[in-house]
């Protein structure tokens, strides 16, 4: 896996620009080819999803893509459809497509209609930019930024085949999506139902392992685009969506709101895999483990507390935990037996700004992993005065 | 529904005392009737409460309880059951009766050995107090805090009969149950399984209903002793015992860690009681809700996407949402549409210390109502650093 530089316009092909105007961005990529696309599970879906599953359902092709931020366009009914589809329009007549060829896609407050003129004022500024040079890339994905503090790239080349990806997501962070924009590129030449099945296997270990605060959007895209031009073999393409996929979901961990540290959480020996993920989520999205994590608190009690509640089978006489970071590693419980004098050392190993929290269940072979940070005052400073 | 003075020692014959130092408190009950009990659904259970439903299976019937904080005597296995078992030797010494005739609970740090020498110098400390004065009741329940900053008792007096109670319960607190301990007392005459069903009736809509920051303790106990002296009718002791359980469960929410407002979530118009709780839960325990309400946000589309992914059958366009807060009330949804010029309004609401979060989802009749506090800088300052 060879990373490269340029995120989405790595790819030949892909041509992104974006503009903004304070909390409001518009994000334009144009790329042709087929497409397939996963939304979130939130009941209450922000119409410009419901707009783009058609379009992918209808053509699963796509020709472009517009975003914005600042506002989600959730819970705005028929006028936020009308406005979903004005987007739609604006980019495919610059493109000189059908407006179905086209998906949009919005993150921002729920629950406000659109500023259609701002939206046309920042189209017009991004398309005069629409280019495939290597900040293109970047200035999209920074058009889509809400609390996100850096932008969010990465393209990498594989056995010849190319995958790139931006993405934006920070604050409302939960597993199946988290509240974010992914937008996927490559060069592999795939039927749509091999890129949907790929889609599929990458987002499950990815950004469904990832969890900032435990609230599922109403916006989380993720749509994937194959320019067609590369034959590769499904396995390498594969390998390549899951790394960058991966990768993009531990940029946005690391980019949690008001997050100082990441944590992953490696689960092992779980009687299956569906134990070894409620396990490795449950112990991401416990606050209490996230605000230990914050203060560098080697209070692992706190982890076992979450194991005992994610619902998986488990015996506490068979758990291994274990923590790591830069190096240093420490077990804290070896098979049920609490060691003796480490807390000191676990204490070192919470000081670390990147730390690795160990769990064997003891009971089988599955095993999963969860992309986390803290839970700190920044977050309450975010999100306490978000709209106002 | 009358409300009298003096805690769990308004009931006669119940003598209470405590004693602390530090961290660390011995609190003990002297009772004599038919008990029963519920326990934490977490599957990493503390070993006290192996020993008290243990207790209860074989007997029925408490004499007393013995309870401590600072620790929580959980995941200690063997050498936890010993300390556990001791502790009940303890009291059961004092009192003349059975070991099994005492139930024992514990709160505090997780995977930590008990320091069995304090526990006995607090325990000699506490039982020379052993009393039924109107202090001695709130020097128990002062006893067993832990980040809960204020004592927390009721006792009501309702159609003759009196139900009683203390809780602890600050952080770690979520339905099934909240990380808690409660003791509750009643002079009603009534068999085992009456006792048992009305415990579990009052439990269902008062802590099973409460969340603080989503974390099920180890350590969730809820004892209910009655002495028998008084008859009564089931369903008048029913009454007062959810009225009792439901209080206590406010006074909770109010005093999370951190909290510096409370707010409850009162769902109606659900298709089931199964979907009016989960929604009612999902609002309590949203991140983004919680820290809204810190922040006097009326960023209500975060109430909204909590309703989307709260798991409950909905309609986004059948769903009312209101706010309400010391007598000022604002609607902000009205069936599906978004209210215009309210958010000013809104905002006022949201600046009260009790917030009335009301959603009706247009589906049906059922109704639920759930307890829970703000997400605060104080919550991050009081977990980011607890055993250190």
């Amino acid at each position: 896996m060879k990373r490269i530089d340029g995120g989405i316009c790595a790819i030949p092909g892909v041509r992104a620009a974006g503009a903004r105007q304070g909390k409001y961005g518009v994000a334009l990529i144009a790329a042709s080819g087929v497409a397939a696309g996963m939304f979130t599970t939130n009941k209450v879906r922000a119409v410009p999803l419901d707009i783009t599953a058609e379009h992918l359902a209808d053509f699963g092709h796509l020709e472009g893509i517009i975003a914005n931020s600042g506002c989600a366009n959730a819970y705005t009914g028929q006028r936020g459809l009308e406005d979903a589809k004005a987007m739609a329009r604006l980019l495919a007549d610059h493109l000189g497509t059908d407006e179905k060829k086209v998906a949009v896609a919005s993150t921002g407050v729920i629950g406000r209609y659109m500023d259609m003129d701002l939206i046309a004022r920042l189209f017009d500024e991004a398309k005069a930019g629409l280019r495939s040079d290597l900040q293109a890339s970047a200035e999209a994905a920074q058009a889509i930024m809400t609390t996100d503090t850096r932008v969010k790239e990465i393209a990498v080349e594989h056995q010849g085949v190319h995958v790139a990806g931006i993405v934006k997501g920070s604050g409302m962070i939960e597993p199946n999506m988290a509240t974010m924009l992914c937008f996927l590129y490559t060069d592999a030449d795939l039927t749509a139902e091999d890129l949907k099945k790929s889609l599929e296997i990458a987002v499950k270990d990815s950004f469904n392992m990832l969890t900032v605060d435990g609230d599922t959007s109403t916006n989380d895209t993720v749509l994937l685009t194959a320019t067609g031009k590369t034959k590769c073999k499904l396995e390498d393409f594969r390998e390549a969506l899951s790394f960058v996929c991966m990768e993009l979901a531990r940029m946005m961990a690391r980019d949690g709101e008001g997050a100082s540290k990441y944590f992953e959480t490696v689960v092992s020996g779980a009687r299956n895999e569906e134990d070894a993920r409620a396990v490795a989520r449950a112990v991401a999205r416990s606050s209490l483990v996230k605000t230990a994590v914050y203060g560098a608190d080697p209070n692992w009690g706190r982890i076992i507390t979450a194991v005992g509640y994610s619902g998986a089978k488990i015996d506490p006489a068979k758990i291994s935990l274990g923590l790591e970071g830069r190096g240093l590693k420490v077990v804290l419980v070896d098979q049920g037996k609490i060691m003796d004098g480490v807390l000191k050392r676990a204490k070192e190993v919470m000081k670390e700004d990147t730390i690795i929290i160990n769990v064997d269940l003891g009971l089988g072979t599955a095993f999963a992993r969860s992309f986390g940070c803290d839970l700190t005052h920044g977050y309450v400073d975010i999100n306490a005065n978000y709209t106002t």
